[in-house]
């Protein structure tokens, strides 16, 4: 590609509203272009690094057996009734109506195109497992789309879906997944990628896992331990020591003017690790109340508390009707027809501060098992730095924030019974088939990787995936001796099969490094009257770890090689 | 790929609704799933072969210096606002709002979408001439969903935008897009593919070709004669030679109850072609009668006349207050009000009959340049077998049926001018590039290919884009040679680059070779006991071409070379 011909612009100021290092870059670099909120075109370099990134999830699929099939971006609302995700589903899934009036959605993700498809034509056991995946598409409503490409509403998305005849047979496939998924990101040029545990959200099924690109601005909150123990903030076990603290008889105690739990402990001179508070929640559907009581100095990680009640929920509007007296909730003496549930941290303490739902009173001695024997308690403690590891127990707990690259999840039966997908067993009778599902987005893999790998004037590609391997410069390329090495080089470089691309414009050499450090393409080669004269053409790393002249004779075979070189390491 | 794994069912009978060969084909081989109208998944076979189309389509397009790229499926309203299509596209276009109320659409062409990346990022002469393309999901809400992959509402499709400085430029641009396409459906394994002439349609500009595979099933009408002349029945070029007939004087005659043309020609004793009859339509914007008088003998071709009066109209209502007599409606008398076009076929006749816009009355000796001197004359009848050649003259025009494969428009600056595309020219100045488009749906030219491409037992696809390039049928896989020999077979054949789908189903041979027939493969090598025994592979082609015993030594290296040989045929 001569860069005179190729679309797109380049410029040094940082745009406006980009707060993404990978953002800024990939705008000014001419990659993308915003058409709407969330919605980009794709330039010729971007191009040609999503199909590099799709041609290795492609390989590594496949060498899973995976099987490449295409599902509709347009699917009728009936199949997505079928499973209730219809309903379950928000505003982020767009529906409209076709010319005839019937409801149709767009794909966000495609479980029920998997199930239509596979229902029916594998209908014994000995056709399972199989595994089938698609590179489509996909549209998702996005509230927050940000950040360029790391969080659209229309991407590109990888995804596949195993059905198996048993949940071993599911985990040993989850595992092959599992590994494909780390290859691809190797491949890919981000090894730092690691797997967290996560909540499956609206995907259903239990075990899940994100892969996540660990770096300061991902919007993910990540729980790591030294010993190995990853999960995502939402999934994560809060597991906290219990202060030593004596039992004592519930005693209600004049608190006046107390309504933080911070104030109580004040007042009463008790630790907030020995107290308990109230967080007041509404249910979605029916607006009734839900109170989570939690030790006085940790958080409520509301999508664990949702997983366990089961149903969605906000933060209560706490009306004076309800007969709940902000400020002095307690577990004890809660008026009529309120629920609620009690954390694990709280029901560890002997003796707590909590509130004694009357204005300006609190009980000191709160005992869970001993003053409420029938309250429900779970683990919705929100974990944080320095806490307890659920694995190897020790206090390392570490948080750190990431990108979401990749997710697999075992989805179970959910969209094979409720969709009705079943085969013959070897028992003959019928059966659901098991379902797991393993999604990457491509164009946020694509900025995942310019995100961690760039420097201050642009990105470093790595040459699996770099939109070209060899970037050509011929500085005053008016000068015939500096036309005909990099003509020559060139020409010489696309015939051994390198990747080119060939500054051949009339711009100052300070532009032409500038656009060059723009498209990031791994190997540099220098063509002016400079080397000329000295007999050269200078090669370069983008990452500047080589600088080197190389005769013009000897010029493609060692380019040739130094490319090889570079791509043997994402083998 | 083994069978034994492959997601998919074959069967013998012909599914319900399928009119078309490659329709009930693609259904009974296992290829594609209907989803709902127009709207299919494929199984890994179709997405195979599809894959295959479009690299080839990628190479053509690269070859012609075009730069991949890709633009959403979803767009915002104003984008289409901008060029007037949101208004001049009818329900075909799939509109919604998206959650913040948006008014949005589903691409089903790209030319907004083009513009709006180029612009700005062109802005010099120096930047021409360029050629972007993509290969994405398009939407078209079409009324009439039919023939499997043939008129779909969802599909791929290969859409490139070509910009210039000058007219000369376009055309010769257009011409290369012209020989790529070629050599595309050449490649594809339908060299039988012609273009044809066409009319722009809702994309605008002028000159436009469509690709046309000739079968007998297809929906286009094609117009040919030997000489090479090829139109589209909508753009055709319609050449009558006028009988002798002498100049007479405009006379009105007693005509009782002769309401058609057939009637009064034959109640005058004069010829239909020397008759002058009346079509009637109405324009769609403002109910306007417009009145097409063509000669008796032939009909009108509505695009021609839609293209003439550039607005769309609708054949008539007549009422009682617009003064049309219908079965008498001639040019001389009309209603006031009342716009008529005549065909330059009846303005070829010195006298012919027609109406006298009074009940049981026509004329003869119509003269259109004497007895209406200021009627507007056009072309806009339809061309019929046994027409004159606009090119050759010879009366040798043929009437065929086709399937449109591909598309190429000038489209001039019909969409840089409504979108303030511009760039400074040489001068200085300010100018709208000109613009081409191009088009292929890779669904339809891969269910086009098994069309013209198939037997009585399923598709025989040419090697370039066949699912696999060999088939090889493992009878009685349990006799552990047959199994041994098949094996080998199959790992070497893929370790040398071959790609093969192995069946090792412990199912009859019938069984086999019928899915074997329906997978269209096209080298088969069989093992079986009897192979075995008598010391052989069996190697054939799906075609019947050939069919030969080779020892299983010299199989990997026989079939090798027969894949090779076969793909070279397609370079």
């Amino acid at each position: 590609m001569k860069m005179s011909s190729m679309l797109g612009s380049r410029f040094k100021e940082t745009p406006a509203d980009c707060q993404l290092d990978s953002h800024k870059l990939m705008v000014r670099g001419g990659y993308i272009k915003q058409m709407t909120t969330g919605i980009y075109s794709l330039y010729m370099p971007t191009k040609r690094i999503t199909k590099k990134i799709e041609n290795i999830i492609r390989e590594e699929m496949d060498k899973i057996d995976g099987q490449e099939v295409m599902f509709p971006v347009v699917m009728p609302a009936s199949l997505w009734q079928e499973s209730g995700r219809y309903d379950s589903i928000g505003s982020e899934m767009a529906r409209f109506k076709d010319r005839s009036g019937q409801p149709v959605v767009l794909g966000m993700t495609h479980e029920e195109a998997a199930v239509h498809l596979a229902r029916g034509a594998a209908q014994s056991y000995t056709n399972y497992p199989f595994m089938i995946y698609q590179i489509q598409t996909k549209f998702r409503d996005e509230p927050r789309a940000r950040g360029g490409l790391i969080r659209v509403r229309e991407f590109t998305m990888k995804d596949a879906y195993s059905f198996h005849t048993s949940q071993e047979d599911l985990e040993q496939y989850y595992e092959k997944c599992y590994t494909a998924y780390e290859n691809i990101f190797r491949r890919a040029g981000i090894p730092e990628v690691v797997a967290v545990k996560s909540d499956s959200g609206m995907m259903g099924g239990s075990v899940s896992h994100e892969f996540m690109l660990l770096t300061d601005c991902g919007e993910d909150t990540i729980v790591l331990c030294d010993c190995g123990y990853r999960s995502n903030m939402e999934a994560a076990d809060c597991i906290v020591e219990a202060p030593e603290t004596e039992e004592a008889p519930l005693t209600k105690v004049l608190t006046p003017e107390t309504k933080t739990i911070e104030a109580v402990c004040e007042y009463l001179h008790a630790p907030a690790n020995a107290s308990c508070k109230a967080v007041v929640y509404q249910k979605n559907l029916t607006d009734e109340y839900v109170i989570a009581f939690i030790r006085g100095d940790l958080e409520v990680n509301e999508t664990k508390l949702r997983n366990f009640l089961g149903e969605e929920i906000h933060p209560a509007e706490i009306t004076q009707e309800s007969g709940i007296v902000a400020g002095f909730i307690g577990p004890v003496g809660l008026p009529e027809g309120v629920t609620y549930v009690i954390d694990k941290s709280v029901a560890a303490l002997n003796s707590s501060v909590c509130g004694a739902n009357e204005e300006n009173y609190h009980y000191t001695g709160y005992n869970v098992k001993r003053d409420t024997p029938d309250a429900q308690i779970a683990d919705f403690a929100k974990t944080y730095e320095g806490a307890i590891c659920p694995v190897c127990g020790k206090p390392h707990i570490r948080i750190s924030r990431g990108i979401e690259v990749g997710n697999i999840f075992q989805l179970g039966t959910k969209y094979t019974k409720s969709m009705e997908m079943t085969y013959i067993g070897q028992d003959g009778k019928p059966h659901y088939p098991i379902m797991g599902c393993y999604g990457i987005g491509v164009g946020r893999l694509a900025a995942s990787v310019c995100e961690v790998k760039h420097d201050d004037y642009g990105p470093i590609w790595p040459m699996s995936i770099a939109p070209w391997q060899v970037h050509i410069c011929a500085i005053k390329a008016t000068d015939p001796e500096v036309r005909a090495v990099a003509d020559e080089l060139y020409q010489k470089l696309q015939d051994a099969g390198v990747e080119v691309i060939y500054d051949d414009r009339k711009v100052s050499a300070g532009n032409m490094f500038s656009d060059a450090d723009l498209l990031g393409v791994p190997v540099r080669v220098i063509v002016s009257p400079k080397t000329v004269k000295r007999g050269a053409v200078e090669v370069s790393k983008r990452d500047k770890s080589l600088r080197e002249d190389v005769a013009p004779e000897n010029a493609v075979e060692y380019v040739e090689k130094l490319v090889q070189t570079m791509l043997d390491e994402f083998k």
